[in-house]
């Protein structure tokens, strides 16, 4: 195998950040896993003015460290992948970045309230470490099962949602303005909360005819969450067991999943796999 | 193909409004989708109080076009199906009146509140437009597999209607009206509420003895909401997949679907189906 | 075949009682089955306040006529059939007396509440005449299921009360009387409402630590609803279809259901059985 | 059989404590289960401001007659297994010890309120003496079902967390702590509450979007629920019927069950296994 310093590098830099079947790849993996665990936490407990009054500088330190993690890993990523354009650009490109964009924004542009909601995103990153689990082949069963029920799932929530505006429309006429159905919006919204089993119980039928109305609403509701049950439990036992796991083998070229254990290329782009551990 | 050039008008028109195989009968039923669903979600934004105040002109202009649309359509499908009186007194026939109809009345008569409810109607027809969808086949197989499990769905509903009956009246004589069960319906609403796992928790039992009869309603309502899911589930996997989907040409004479892709003439009255995109 | 007079008679009231192949005894079952309904929602409105003031003496006139209907009948039940002992206290037998029992007692020691309960159990009486019905078959079915994961479900029950008396007493521990968890009892009584996902709300957990073991305690109620739902799947699927259902014959001695058409015999007690329809 | 007179002992109480094979070990386990259940019911009852007031001594008898024998049956459980050590230091060991344990500390420091869940402890003992019942199979099958679908399970309920952490985020952000949603964790617990369809009702979304996201949230959990029923109902499915149940043969050596019948020796130790019942 010839080898170049430069290129040789970059594939050592491949192997830690993108798999883990390396012990420096595994170990980067937990450590992401543990800082993103962290500063989800840091925001959750930031949130709380008892505790942001208390230990709002701390919290503070631990996102920043963090997002400097993120930084350097973010570029790490960029600069050891063959084709950095097709990385940046893909779904965990894109959550990888906004992972670390928040605190840079909140520098430049203090109070902008709403960036938490992006430091939540990093939650997403998580699915990206799980793979040097046990569970990629699990999720992928899940994955594949719902995804095959899609259609039947579309139609059941298509015509749950037409039912939900066809009886929250008769609820409001029913009830009325008085007994808290304020308008078709919010009964429907009432319908809803009913249907799913749900019942916060803000909002209740006070007529007896609305009651009545109510009684069919959580007789269907009770009765047609067998739907997606059925296709779902339908799906898993056409084929209950058996999906191809894979290692965690990623392309050093546009770092897809998912290879063969006996693979020498990628299937995606044709470039050559890292052997270095076959 | 001999050519009469009214015969050759309706079968045109037929060919738009009823399928979707050609691009234009396409077009048609995207815009008639998007019609019936901005003319609900028109008549939800109505009843809310504050758009109501500010847009009540615009809502009431779009609520025209819409009904002058369905109106026109209307007639269309009357003049060219084969047999327009059948066409009338389906079930579609139905709903496409009641669809238009609202306005009229509120013209002639203004000030009738429930009409509301009827304009709600217009969302069924959007189950006539999905034909052009891919979700045909899968709703139905959903509906085949509520439809097969009918009977014993229906025997569990009333199972479940004597139990909430006969322990809504037990709740009645243990609670009694200061803790809000003021009547056995009152009881047997409740009753369902807690069985069905909805609880809003406006009525809630407050003796020793009422929550331990509601334990048991809540365990038992937990329990046997296995029983419709179970039986669906079985329906699902008895034929699991390989519904027959057929395209979307519609009989000109019965308006009928549901037609082979080689079929020459009507499986239900025999007419002949039209052949120009064959 | 030999014709005793009083025989014969017995034979026929017994036809038209306990079965329902012959026309007279269909009639007789669905004027039973609208007398049943009728004398149930009687009962139900009569404890509405403002129905009872307003119609007070029609409900009690509805009543009696009901009470006497269903005296005759079981003195014909008792009379027509071979052993009188064993039917009056067979299940259905008691719940025949107590359907038209508590009018009596009324009678003689008037205004006393809790008969109302009593005359809830004429509701159980619809099972019995539901013979006449299609359903019967799917009802066996869905009890038959049910009996052959009795056991698991035994299990399964005993195994959430125990984690819930457990958890009960967490959560009284951790929350105390303060956010309305009183008593170990009560603290138990709300894990039951939250673990089957009711909710109603009454009483909510104040502090975070309790928040977070009402988040294991739903997440708990959410994955174990499972357990029920697939032991009742997979019953089901196990012998889909195909139970018998029998025809309505029963036995002119025992008055046992489910013999087979061919049957000459009663299976339980080798009575004779009325041969007249055959 | 050469007998030795103390060793002929120490198998007697074996058998009696640890088996129900036995009359005299039947007698024990059914003693044992009401004692256990009286005890719990006891400290349930004191729990209770009123009946503490009236019936606080005769509570206290009680529980120190139970914590008398279950002293005495933990002293004759160490000396009659023959490593005394590994139940020492097992669950059940462990289990056996928390259940005599808090009277004891309640004696030597009197008023420590948190030993009271301790006592609930005792609850699991209850699985301990079920191994006399016809339960044990149908529990090891559902043990054995869930255990199969763990690796599922598990990325189910950490796919479900992180969906509810992102969605309680925006939840956060939409509604403010002027509704409630005072912080992102009670964000997050109130958006598990609704996921799961618990729906208390103490926290409700009050303006448009908020209850937008919040029937997001309800659709959501009402559909993923058919995941956890569809996973156990295919692995109920898998091997529908048939597990092993075995006798209730314990090792005297290191207390195991589950023993064929057939079994002369320990399948975990090799110690060998009674034989008087043979």
């Amino acid at each position: 195998m010839r080898s170049i310093d430069k290129d040789q590098l970059r594939r050592r830099v491949h192997q830690i950040i993108y798999e883990a079947d390396t012990p420096a790849g595994k170990l980067f993996d937990v450590v992401l896993l543990l800082l993103i665990i962290i500063s989800v936490v840091a925001v959750m407990l930031e949130s709380v003015q008892s505790i942001h009054a208390l230990y709002g500088p701390e919290l503070q330190f631990i996102e920043w460290v963090i997002t400097i993690f993120f930084t350097l890993e973010y570029i790490g990523r960029v600069l050891s992948v063959g084709r950095p354009l097709k990385y940046i650009f893909s779904f965990y490109g894109i959550v990888d970045l906004l992972a670390m964009l928040p605190a840079y924004i909140d520098l430049l542009f203090p109070g902008m309230h709403f960036l938490v909601s992006l430091r939540a995103v990093r939650l997403l990153r998580i699915f990206r470490v799980l793979k040097l689990m046990h569970f990629v082949g699990a999720g992928n069963a899940l994955v594949e099962a719902l995804r095959k029920s899609r259609n039947k799932i579309a139609v059941f929530l298509f015509a749950v949602i037409v039912i939900c505006v066809i009886l929250g429309t008769i609820m409001y006429l029913v009830e009325g303005p008085e007994s808290g159905f304020t308008s078709i919006p919010v009964s429907v919204y009432w319908t809803i909360v009913t249907l799913t089993t749900v019942g916060f119980g803000d909002i209740t039928p006070q007529t007896p005819f609305g009651q009545f109305v109510s009684i069919i609403i959580m007789i269907l509701g009770y009765g047609i969450i067998a739907v997606p049950t059925g296709l779902v439990t339908a799906q898993f036992m056409s084929k209950p067991e058996g999906t191809v796991v894979g290692n965690t083998t990623s392309c050093p070229n546009c770092a897809r999943y998912g290879h063969r254990d006996d693979a020498d290329f990628c299937y995606h782009c044709g470039a050559k796999l890292n052997e270095d551990e076959a």
